[in-house]
């Protein structure tokens, strides 16, 4: 066939002569989403095929650090000796959600969020009651609990009592989520869900306002695939289509795609054209790391009017928001020799000053004259008292800086220092995973999940480590079990 | 019939027993952009209907101050003494359209601005060579000229050479807008446009992938009309849709709707139902008016933490973006009694507490100590030098604050003060109107124009009086043209 397909436009099912296969589920997309989707639309009774464009599973899951983040007490966080609540964890991941949170999603999430960590120990994924207590992006070695957002911060503490979250499979330092798919790739393997690599879903099919499969590129044919109870779009975000990134996330287009090459938004555009909604589509995960190691913590960001803006011990995604808020999106911060024993481990941020006193700095790094000397004389006057009345740093965090010399670190994006960046906007969906137009109404037989859909995590200012990897799998089990009982 | 239509989902041409009529181009909406398109396409050969929900012509374009940024050397540019050249007009929209700028609908906005003017004055608009030099929101009198934005601003001043480029129709005051939907509503009633009022579109009708007609709602029948030459969106943003808003532009939930009844956004998932994109759709206007009077822009804004953020000589949506960036989204002003000699003219911005030192306001307003003095000192040391090296607000506008009483002024938006707002998101169009899908391919047989696209104004940072209208105007104009050439 040599008929060109758009993403963005459906073919009618009067169009197909022949169907190439039937099933009842078709999941497209093999990472983490999509695994969770085949596993319950298998345990629902379905049969399940798996079509992904890769020659192997994994998606971006595999090629993250793996956390998830579950909590309300869970048999790791008990093991490790913390306390937590559905209620704890349901108004800190509201609050970090921001405006745009997606308060029914978040409900179900955090009232299941135990028994989806009993889910994975059944397929087979192994934790370790082990936790990290450090400053970091991830756990160092083999413990598989650890805080990864703001738990801790000022307005976080005001509406919920601090749980550490993310919860890591059982694997050496970044090796959890390779780890976690290979464990869920090997129990698929030992279902009889049919997996196809190799697959590139190129359009969907409909029958009127129903969707009924997809057109598939296969062996260099296009092949028709027929499904009875649903198609789940399990694709990925869109981070690595550049025009996507230019007309919906303009915010993001100075960062480092963080993803699979399969991140090209080809699942949010053939929802779309089904005509679903795609939401929250500006907004997405970006970063700098200052940390590791917490020692950077202690350090000062300024912006150009060498005012403070953040509290530096937040997590490294809300530094980066309000880092790019700054005019001319300038971002410096102050070390003095203390702190700056080594460069920070990502981000080898350049001096681009030094000085004996901070009036030297200020001068010589061309800083309006009162500026940056009022800027450091308050945070001492007040660090020295233990207190940070600004931005509220925890007291763990607050250290006179006072031992010249001192240096100014460009953390600026311009800098050319590692800015990774991945997308929250994909399809709207409602918990069952059915997308819904932009009315609110269902497209039938169509599900979403994963970072194909505006999940749980809205705002850089808000994200936790753990957030992504938990909604996709989350909810990519509620929409296989949804898909199965709708064939 | 008793169907219930959903605007997200169209209609088979298939399933339409009988048309109720039938013509070369349909104009959903009589505002600015439908009104235009409608003229457009009429000149264009074509037959046209317009189909109005409201009782009367208007859309929010009558409910505006009429303001229509127009530039590159008009006519009233040149009576009143200014030079402005294409490529200025060009480089400032662009800088002002930011990250998402639209550079092929900049481009052919600017080189056709003249030429868009010259048409205003045949279709028998008037305006009036008088330039006002103020800082106001819009001409206090019957004068046609103003500048808009941020024109004279510094980093657009290294852009762009500064011109006045908000044109506005001769009318008083804020009458601008009724005055432009008046002419052009008179114009309309000299042809043999169909103008059908109180017609409600409900839903799009398809012939396979391409738009062929719409469902109407009259006399309380719904009716089926087809189109020959393609439907033009011109229904208004959904600033109205308070559940689109939730989803779509959170950042705007708490200011005040600033728009007409019809702006619902029925014709942004009208669109979106027929497989077309709706792209920046979380930005929009959003804006707190601390001036007029001017005098107000020599204060100095401060957050939370005693700092300032922006110039407070700024176009007001800028002061409102800044603002709301900062933390908990407070927002104050320091003014001295020199300053403030009477309350701002929109916002009557509570004194939250006054003192007659620094000192004094600083502590009894909870600012950390040191912070606001810091503040105060160092830009009243630099605005006795006529300098404002941190933010470079205009030497108009520096001006020492040191007579006291010294008062702090509450402009947060959870202070009850007026936020106006508005959205920016909708439809992605081509510069012809024509209705993009998320590939970007057309959707055959849709247009669309006004604040049902996405448009030259994308975000409140640099937004400009006068952007909507002649956006919604000009490619209104191309959209009515390029409908009637496909007939």
């Amino acid at each position: 066939m040599s008929q060109k397909y758009d993403p963005s436009n459906p073919v009618a099912a009067a169009d197909i002569s022949t169907w190439y296969a039937q099933t009842d589920v078709i999941v497209v997309g093999f990472g983490g989403a999509g695994a969770s989707a085949a596993l319950e639309a298998h345990y629902g009774g379905a049969d399940v095929t798996i079509l992904e464009v890769a020659s192997g599973s994994g998606g971006a899951t595999a090629l993250a650090g793996g956390q998830i983040y579950m909590g309300g007490g869970t048999p790791i966080q008990t093991a490790c000796g913390f306390e937590d609540t559905v209620e704890d964890m349901e108004a800190y991941i509201t609050l970090a959600a921001g405006a745009n949170s997606d308060k029914a999603k978040i409900k179900s999430y955090c009232e299941n969020s135990v028994e989806h960590f009993n889910w994975f120990e059944q397929q087979g994924v192994v934790f370790n009651p082990e936790f990290y207590a450090g400053k970091h992006t991830n756990t160092p070695e083999y413990q598989s609990l650890a805080y990864s957002g703001n738990e801790k911060g000022y307005l976080e503490r005001k509406v919920a009592r601090p749980a550490p979250r993310a919860h890591k499979a059982k694997a050496y330092w970044e090796d959890g989520g390779s780890t976690l798919m290979a464990t869920l790739t090997e129990t698929i393997n030992n279902t009889d869900i049919e997996v196809l690599y190799d697959s590139r879903v190129l359009t969907l099919v409909c029958d009127g306002d129903r969707i009924v499969g997809v057109m598939c590129k296969q062996d260099g044919e296009t092949r028709a695939y027929r499904a009875r109870g649903g198609v789940i779009l399990c694709c990925g975000g869109f981070i690595m289509n550049r025009e996507m990134i230019e007309k919906y996330a303009p915010r993001l287009k100075d960062g480092t795609p963080l993803g699979s090459p399969g991140d090209t938004g080809t699942g949010i555009l053939m929802g779309m054209g089904a005509g679903g909604a795609a939401i929250n589509m500006d907004e997405g995960f970006i970063s700098v790391t200052w940390y590791p190691s917490g020692e950077f913590c202690k350090g000062v960001f300024v912006n150009q009017q060498g005012q403070r803006f953040i509290n530096e011990d937040c997590y490294h995604s809300r530094g980066a928001h309000h880092g790019l808020n700054q005019s001319e999106r300038k971002v410096y911060m102050v070390v003095d020799s203390a702190i700056y024993t080594e460069p920070p481990l990502y981000s080898a941020a350049d001096v681009v000053e030094v000085g004996e006193t901070f009036e030297e700095l200020e001068r010589d790094a061309g800083f309006a004259q009162g500026t940056l000397c009022n800027t450091m004389k308050t945070y001492n006057d007040f660090a020295a008292k233990g207190e940070d009345p600004l931005f509220h740093k925890d007291p763990e965090f607050l250290q006179v800086i006072d031992k010249p010399p001192y240096a100014l670190l460009n953390f600026s994006i311009d800098s050319g220092i590692y800015y990774p960046t991945f997308t929250f906007g994909g399809l709207d969906t409602n918990v069952d995973g059915e997308v819904l137009n932009g009315t609110g109404n269902v497209v039938p037989g169509l599900y979403a999940a994963g970072r194909t859909t505006a999940g749980l995590p809205r705002t850089a200012e808000g994200y936790a480590s753990g957030m992504s990897i938990g909604d996709a799998t989350y909810f990519g089990r509620l929409a296989g079990r949804a898909a199965a009982k709708n064939r």
